[in-house]
């Protein structure tokens, strides 16, 4: 059986370091593994609209930052396939006939759900496709027969819910769907990163991102705002690296090669942390060596940036090529849902069988 | 504005004299008025899917039966368009989107699905896709741009949420949908009729149907049996003929002539029912006199559906004729929405405008 990979991301702004460590960097070495045979991109356009109905153009403008994005971080449209989401008709369709195989308790069970829904403060008002998007993500992922799901331990309840609707399909209609496995992510890279506040997640709204679109002078104004140990006031004082946002992005991002270049003092990370622990260690420095490694890191991110930018026509194809890819993919799969379903009535001549 | 009527069925059972005097003859006289541009009429599969997700197979055979039902009583396929809902995709499409502008809390407020739920005994059960059947519903009504729905006064709940749909989708996206309204049944042969067994509702579960597809022998085998008024004992009790079945069923089928012909002692239907009132008459004669005025009514139909079983290759064609007519139309109302909606990403270069 091919081993394949679906996952892909909201539109819903441009993307910034927390998803390059916790997933776009892991994606990009999946996709270069060899491991799989085909690897599905998704710009999830559809599901955004589920919460963001009456915010179209947002979602519109921000594809191409999304795409942008990919691209720059090195997905290779040679060997990913970006799509849009709302532009495979199928996903619809299939979401659709899945939703008889789901009860209404049994997505009020799903604690991501319960989750999101408390998130977005949604409580008695929640759109009815926004409840529904583990049915529709069931869609999105057995549409391209994906084996393999990339994402993090809080989603393991969608993927949970993905499984069962494949099990019954394939118990009531006969074996058409394949059962996808979680991959949660393999290194510490893939951290989920605070925002430069502290706060536990970065999100537009609370414009604590740092984006992988930002220029170099912006990147570190924001860096040499973060917050840092609330407890460490003189230089002198002892400090805390746990939890400390500085030290959490250091552990994402830092390589020992960038001492001996920006801070020779040290030899690694952990000299740097133990030095900051015991007191005697500025914020200051350890912020300018912070803002010398993600600089360094992001450089040739932006620079691919700038380049594609200036090729927006080529973007454009490569989402349409995707897009088509994409298509064909799940079409196959509906055709394979409608025969085992007994609704492809035009391709065979059941309707005329009346007693069969 | 064009007149545009949407009506339908779903595929669970031959329909029977309840849908005959309940909606067919009303549908044949709509499309013979002349006063509709177009009319479009749904074998409704897809729906009837909702709630019978592991029987598709039952859904299949009687996409047929609904068909020649159709024809058999007039539906005139030069002037109605008759469909297969899931072959015309775009309608799970429109749901997939309309969810968004729906809320749970909203659908959960519907009476008609409150009813729905409490007759099927879902309670907690509820399969998600037949919880969201008015929304679904809104996509079968709108994507023909119907401006007319001839129902039921018990579904006039999911035509105001329909209207709701369209309001709030015109209003976010602009202009874009019909609102429809509701005709409900003009004359009284549009009664509810019931079982044959005084049941209020006639149910192929229930074995208290008259098909329209019955043959002659089996129908008078059926009014004979027929429940009457439990209190009329003998002949010279007096009877109540309101919830007496046999009356209601000579309330919808009977005609003055019918008398000189099968029954000349009397002049019409209320001369019969006095005298059944005051007593003196007995039910056999009454039962004889409907099962000549039933089979008088429905002789045409069945003769009609004998020949047209004979061409079944003809109905086939007849629905994939009409379900090519329904799919360019849905497809032109779901360019128009993916257009309002902004997500007609590759029919225009809006995505290259990067901060438009």
């Amino acid at each position: 059986m091919s081993k394949i990979i679906l996952t892909g991301d909201r539109p819903t702004g441009r993307l910034h370091v927390g998803h390059y460590v916790g997933s776009l960097k892991e994606r990009v070495a999946l996709q270069n593994s060899g491991n799989y045979d085909k690897v599905f991109i998704m710009i999830a356009d559809a599901q955004a609209l589920t919460d963001n109905a009456e915010h179209p153009e947002k979602v519109r403008q921000n594809i191409m930052q999304v795409a942008l994005d990919y691209l720059s971080c090195g997905i290779d449209p040679n060997k990913s396939c970006i799509f849009i989401q709302s532009m495979v008709r199928e996903l619809a369709e299939l979401a659709f006939y899945y939703m008889n195989l789901v009860t209404v308790a049994r997505v009020q069970r799903n604690p991501t759900v319960k989750n999101e829904i408390k998130q977005k403060n949604f409580e008695a008002s929640i759109p009815l496709g926004f409840f529904s998007y583990p049915v529709s993500q069931a869609a999105d992922i057995t549409a391209f027969r994906a084996t393999t799901v990339p994402v993090g331990e809080d989603q393991e309840p969608m993927i949970e819910q993905c499984r069962e609707i494949v099990r019954k399909f394939n118990e009531i209609y006969g074996e058409t769907l394949v059962e996808p496995e979680i991959v949660l992510p393999s290194n510490k890279a893939c951290l989920r990163l605070p925002g430069i506040d502290g706060k536990a997640k970065m999100s537009k709204s609370l414009g604590n991102c740092i984006y992988l679109s930002d220029e170099p002078d912006v990147i570190k104004k924001k860096i040499m705002s973060m917050f840092t140990d609330p407890t460490h006031i003189k230089k002198d004082d002892p400090g805390h690296t746990e939890g400390n946002p500085v030290f959490i992005y250091l552990d994402a991002f830092c390589k020992d090669e960038y001492f001996a270049e920006f801070l020779p003092e040290y030899n690694c990370l952990e000299e740097l942390k133990e030095h900051y622990r015991r007191g005697g260690l500025g914020d200051m420095t350890v912020k300018k060596f912070l803002n010398n490694v993600i600089q360094t890191e992001l450089r040739p991110i932006l620079e691919k940036r700038k380049m594609w930018e200036q090729k927006l026509p080529d973007v454009y194809d490569i989402l349409q090529t995707g897009t088509k890819v994409a298509q064909d993919a799940a079409a196959d799969t509906m055709r394979d849902v409608r025969r085992a379903m007994k609704i492809d009535y035009f391709d065979n001549d059941n309707l005329l069988k009346l007693n069969a």
